[in-house]
């Protein structure tokens, strides 16, 4: 943004543009107002990726236009939370979506992205954590990065994961996924030298409060090295773990 | 109680005694009133155990009257929760009283009970449990138990659990004390065959919730075979794991 | 486990096996993978009883596909928390698979598993706990105990309670199930000298909040000897209680 | 107050007084500002019993304005939550005040009140209840009530309230105190025909939450004719209380 | 019951009948098992009304049986929660049975029960408090009391309750029933001199919590002689309040 | 309602009416009774505006009466929170009612209000708020305010926001609308000098449990000037903003 | 702003300054860096008062720079929530510091303020409310309004509100402050027609759990024309009132 | 570990060492048990960093001992939450022990550690998160990490964070630490395009419980990219940056 707001005032200061025009670029610069939505068409240089779209309490129609908005602006786009009903509405018109059933993600490509050398593990308590672990999966996947699932290790059987600790060990950082009590992040932790995303879900049942006390099992872990994100909230910890990986492929100046 | 019940009836049915006096005995049995309090003399009886003295918010006094009135009935004494500064005024006038700091457990044997071949295994895992898991200790040995202590092996460094393992899986009945996000519970409870209470501790900061986090984890463990206790009851947890121990040894007709 | 590392080790060191072989064997061990789900085959060694299939969330597919896993290493199967509806679909294909309606479960018996002389007391406060106390009661005698069933004798009508003492105080174990605010298993726990396993339920309106009153409550007792499990557990209490009465059949060495 | 309203209006339509001293006396009535409070003087009149002062958050003195503001108005004087530090810098004042050390309340009788012939039973859990159960007991003395007091009979030992449990049947209406579990209120109230006023208190330790866990046991009870006050409210069960116990004396016509 | 007991103890003095017999006399006495519920037919006795049915929960069929007993045994019915459908189906088979729609209430009235010559007042706050008050007002009327309705009287425009608050002040006892903030009960409580009762509604949104604001509200109120009972327990209000009026027309020896 | 009473007091004064009929004017005053409400016809009077029909929990029948109530008393009629379903009803019968399909809320004009010159600007963090940001632009408008309609600048790109801060600026007061987070609401807080009224939403997912996190957060911002409502509360909202806004016209004297 | 942006890019426009110069001042304007604190010395023209000082947490000489800051740039100074102790260190350097004892408050004024001809009305239910009231009070003044204070007029003795109703409704906006269950707030708002701005208060005990009670009260309030602040939170009602009170002495073009 | 095993396998392989040898040493491996303490001396190969001391609820002498086994085994010492009392203490016995009074940990350094050229921003709210800022700043310092402190930059006055943008973003890795209402971790993680980790403090008052809010609002972000660590977890979120940061200067094969 200090570089946006550099050549903006340039412009000005060449008399290229009058102060009017420099004010509204400043502020309004690359959004495409829809009425219902402004698309922010800035994020990819802002924030390294393009917007995602939330599809939950969206119509298809408004899904369309917003992905029909970032298309026409040559950005990939990744929609979440897309029930399988609204898709069928959103590919009727869109014929080139792609969707993946499991992760509930429409994915829809302008433009090929490399694959890192590197990749994220994303390691799951039980079978029923799935749905979550496929969401951060696809969109680990669709920002490039390669991805080793590993699901179903929980620490009832502690033997399943240790069956699996090389690989998890070999990631830059790994997502480990759960639900009940969360106590896999924390035995994870206690095991890798790298960062580790938890994500709570709200797989269980009584005291377990939809996925609220896997979350304090995580924030409290006796282990080191563990940030967490919101209940259920694949997208987010696949979204952190891809800037980590990509920094480790080459980092910043 | 129902032997109780049968023998005064019969008594009444014989003319030993007239049915206001039954009446009386059915109902007040074995108390001793003290004023403030009215201690319960057939508690060993009922319960298998004498009647304990949960010491926080009784005075000094109390404390003494409540421990002449059941070592007169020829009861052992135990009560928890006694402050350093209570126990030097009952030891000034109960000399045989034996004080437990780490376990804050004033101790007085009328009789010598018998220990048992089987033990009790009480795992924590951080040193700051260790007052917890000494007052489960100090409760179990005074119920007659044997008593395997096994602290700091919690799953940050997992190895150091492993290395005590076989002690471990040798007792009847295992308590993991934890606080912070208690995953110990789990981890534990997926490797042994006989019964484990848990006892979540009130170590930690923050949305620990002085001790709730570990509770509710503890609650919805993935590994089957554990029941819960309430926060900091490392009493609790001895006495039913006392119980445990004693079924082992021989059980009921 | 630690009986296990130590024959592969043996075998490695007499060069039976080599080294990756060991290494594998240590860590994966008895496991079934079928992709969706890791099946802990080694958990009857490990804790004494076989993975137990928790129904929800899961597909009929998956329930099925579990429960040929299991079978085909003569493992007993108890499946809970399964619909009528699902189970239709589960008896199309495993014709041997009997179902429990009130405690919804289900059970595929491989071998035949010898009855404990002693018993199991279950204990409910309400005719509407009995869901709960059914899937106890199913799953305790799925693990070969013997079970008595006393149900509705809830404190608003104590005498219904004492009419059934004798009984309860007759068990190796106590598992009392209630919902509201759950008061029975203070009661209970006042008048045995034997383990109880308190599992609140989700019974009642308003500030119950789906049984969290129950389970307050009892985490709390003034009475002696309760653990308690997650609401609406009647499987990991039976699962507790059966420990405890093998446990009394004979003990460990 | 509709009395008070119509003689004013009255007054007015026989032009005794003008409109403006009507509006006046209709909304400021019998109050004395003390300029940090005003005293409500007409509660006995609107409500039957005095203004009670709350002391906690008072200094000595503001109770001791407000104390001769009802004084000076030939009113009672009841005052709840006073230290024994506050109560002497009252008592250099006002020699006359009576303090009931263990209830924490101040009383200063104007006038002497009738006490009922029927009674208002206390009843608590354990020792430490004791607190409260005094301010519930005092408060209902001064308000002209007898008072049976039965302390110490929680469940844990459940003979010891049936060894009471005539002498509870006779009240008008039954306070039942109780902290921890708070199961004693159910039991008590499946026992008896009168109106149970529940006082949860904050004893206990980890889950109690400081009386909430009480709280809400009392307010789920599967006994009818419950009814519940807030946590270490002993004075409101008593004020309550002897509404219905004066009620019971003569009634309203 | 202790006049049972004496009862008992006398027949077994007098040798009319055996111990065992005594036994099981003194413990199951009054009850009907059903198998799935043991109904209570000694609570008039005990209780001064007699057992009534809470229909969440229970069958049609279920319910039915209830009735059948209580009806058997000349005891009035009356059940309350029960949807249009379920009525449907109890009025098939008891073609007595009175359905109260408002109330959700079935009422079966075996023997007539005089009306009390006081009343009961019913004051709401608002439109949608009236499911809980008709709760309340036919359980009134099912014990014998004369009952008030004073509906959609709330604070935000408080002329609406002075316009009746004679009609409330001439009541023995007040049920005061407020969803949203609840502020209703404490100006009630301010203007009355007789118990109120005041019941929380689950009616309002966000912050409510479905009552809980509520409550906390009424269980905080600054007016004295409030208490409590669960949110839209409209029954439980009714059934203290009836007690209470009961007394108030003659009270007890 | 003071200048009622004077009225009236001197009606009576003057012997225009006697004091019956004077107590009840003072209380009955300006209600019309329809049994099930008591249509408050002096709002506008004492509030400044009229009663507001919350539609929820109400029937199609319910909302046409009270309509019609304050209709006939030449009162505007805004009625929230009405389903589409609903309204179809309501249309049937009242043919000029008009409904805001977005903001779910009916209105009904019986006299043309001025608009203020001033406005009020409606700003909501993203599309899924817009359903609440209507309701309160619906209500403001209907009560004669103009309103600036600024959707989805939530802070994720911020100078979506910053485009609109002139506009923002100028109106006389704030309604910042948001969920998940809420954080919009202190950097709105921060950029102006007017009233800002904060509304959280209960769009989000896992710990935003309904729009409470948003609410706290919006409580406690570090931006001074934020007031806050009730979750989705809308119509609160716009209800002080338009107090507010009217102030600004002319104020009081 | 936006003001501010337009100057600076007509300078660069002019060469008057450079655009690195430029983009400093965009950014960091008009701060006042102490190394510990970044002391906003634009929010006079931002918010339209300055930056006020939250006293707690910080030290007396940290205190004591900001104020220096402040004052050192004419603005005048208003510290909240300020110990006696730290007063006196702060007074011992800064003589002119005045300090409001029941406010916790300290006012520095470099420049005198009008007094406004309108009033804002600060009412509260109890004694105890008084100390959250005077730094409302305070606050209203340091702004340059006039305050009405009308103290302990809680609808436990509703009449006591009613004397001073006139008075609060010739405010222009009014401040309603209680504790316990904070009714008072719906009372008031259901009386006038000007904005009113609730806050709660952590007077109580017990379920009121230090003002939440109150605080969700005051959000549920059955009034229209209510909006509230963080509990305890005097400061920040005032800081909202007295935007409105002035936006009442003329408004904004 | 996997390598560990490996290596332990094939000494037992080649008969270097026996199988009850190679179990205890795959087991208890690297651990210094200190009685009270198992120290965990493989944390560096296994987590890339030493065991570092959590040194509330230790005592000083606890300290002292653990820091001696790490530096006897050439690991470099931190430990976090030591009050400057404890520190004295520790530092008359090892006076090497370094003391960082605002962040409250000790340093004690065995080897040197090289300082990354990338570095990691440290962002703070306010004043008052400073503490828990320097716990982060020591921490990563002393895991070798450059460090650039922004602090005070709330969105309160959100030009002052635009002042620091450019040197944000410039990090490799931003932890952004705030109290109240943690909006600020939102503003900045929309603005930046590398990893985020916030870090809510229990700064703030009232509803802020402790820091819960501000928790709410970071997991709840509608920026991408945020992770979040436990309330007061300066040292949790430098560790998982320092992970991050170190990656971006290399990586892993």
């Amino acid at each position: 943004m200090a570089t946006d707001t550099k050549a903006i005032l340039e412009a000005v200061a060449h008399q290229k543009i009058d102060t009017t025009t420099a004010q509204a670029l400043l502020a309004s610069g690359t959004t495409d107002d829809l009425g219902f939505a402004k698309v922010d068409l800035a994020r990819t240089k802002r924030n390294g990726y393009p917007e995602v779209i939330y599809g939950e309490g969206k119509t298809a129609q408004q899904i369309i236009d917003i992905m029909y908005s970032l298309q026409s602006h040559q950005q990939n786009v990744l929609c979440t939370r897309v029930s399988p009903e609204k898709f069928v509405a959103i590919h009727q018109v869109i014929k080139a979506a792609v969707y993946y059933a499991k992760a509930r993600c429409v994915v829809l490509n302008v433009q090929v992205m490399a694959t890192t050398s590197t990749s994220i593990a994303i390691v799951t308590a039980g079978t029923s954590d799935m749905a979550v672990a496929e969401e951060a999966a696809v969109t680990a996947e669709a920002f490039g990065n390669r991805v080793q699932r590993i699901y179903d290790v929980g620490v009832a059987g502690i033997h399943r994961l240790f069956a699996h600790l090389t690989e998890i060990r070999q990631a830059q950082v790994v997502i480990v996924i759960a639900g009940m009590e969360g106590a896999l992040a924390s035995v994870v932790g206690g095991l890798i030298d790298t960062p580790l995303i938890a994500v709570p879900t709200s797989i269980g049942y009584g005291t377990n409060f939809e996925g609220l006390t896997a979350l304090l099992t995580m924030l409290n872990s006796c282990a080191s090295g563990i940030t967490v994100v919101n209940i259920d909230n694949g997208f987010g910890a696949a979204y952190s773990a891809s800037m980590i990986n990509h920094l480790s492929q080459g980092g910043k100046a």
